[in-house]
């Protein structure tokens, strides 16, 4: 039997974005978001949706760009804090004692510590109601080595990447492995005929 | 030191979405897509992204609506079921034994036996690509009662969602919690304004 929650914002798990510009004055910025994911194959894009009242929501639209650095557990006090201040009145690298990188790729910087990196360049703005959503093309997706798991080939245990739940509003980690995709439910059916048919 | 892994649709975690949806005869399909998530707040709008070839991307089309249902650890064989075959060819709820319930406020079904389930009225279609973005406006999100942990709330812990890893496919659980957002972060700065800033 279930029961109404209404309508809001709640599915499982979103992911915590932590999201690298530059602001007019070249200085580097970082904010935390949880309303986004992958949205398109090819090209290889990525959603991050903000309200029109960060600091960040300006940046983008001016550099056209921006950076996703996805922070480990380790993190989760920082990527936090990049939640709570804007980048309008605090230096958040300054004040956590991360290191902002130029990406080589993109107009954006993105966060030295953190385990894994998407560089993107804008491609669609699209107005949803309170928040704007930002789709940007994915020129490259860095990784710390220490998490590779393989040639080109990233290890989500070694990530340790935050889920946070939009009810609750907490963090969480990772579990373990319960199988692989497009594998584990085979012996159910006859056909197979790829992923998202 | 960061390596390039290339220009891939690489983020954590990404989610196990169950679209649910009527074809043009009224029968009820199930699809799974990790390509998705949260991207606006109000009104209330999750995105998934889908390519042209499935049947639910015309299913959509036509009826204008879809449910999100996510699926628990118990159910990660079907789940993955149900992104192997398609449903032009396949009644996935019989193959399952998994049962089709009509949404009351939307004209598409959704999974009875999954925890937690969102019930969307089509507001955008996007094309982005390879992948067109359906975006939908949630009317409700409705839960089992043993998922619960208080009036109105889910808890993540019970619902036991999966995560999709895009570069290794593969399937992890939900680990442990490891704080409170808005919160935890707070003793690093002194200024508080809201998340998303």
């Amino acid at each position: 039997m279930k029961t109404s929650l209404g309508a809001k914002t709640l599915v499982y798990p979103t992911p915590v974005f932590v999201v690298g510009t530059y602001d007019v004055a070249g200085r580097p910025n970082v904010m935390t978001a949880s309303w986004g994911g992958i949205c398109c194959s090819q090209p290889p894009c990525v959603a991050v949706s903000l309200r029109k009242a960060t600091y960040t929501y300006g940046n983008i639209l001016e550099r056209k760009a921006f950076t996703i650095s996805i922070p480990s557990e380790t993190h989760v006090k920082e990527a936090d804090y990049f939640g709570l201040v804007s980048g309008k009145h605090t230096d958040k690298f300054a004040a956590t004692k991360l290191t902002p990188v130029k990406s080589d790729l993109v107009d954006a910087p993105y966060v030295r510590e953190f385990p894994l990196i998407v560089e993107c360049k804008l491609v669609h703005v699209i107005e949803l109601g309170r928040h704007t959503q930002f789709v940007g093309e994915v020129l490259d997706v860095k990784a710390e080595e220490d998490v590779l798991d393989g040639p080109g080939q990233a290890d989500i245990a070694k990530v340790r990447p935050l889920a946070f739940t939009p009810d609750t509003e907490a963090y969480y980690g990772i579990g373990r492995r319960i199988g692989q995709a497009f594998s584990i439910g085979k012996d159910i059916g006859a056909r197979s005929s790829g992923f998202g048919i």
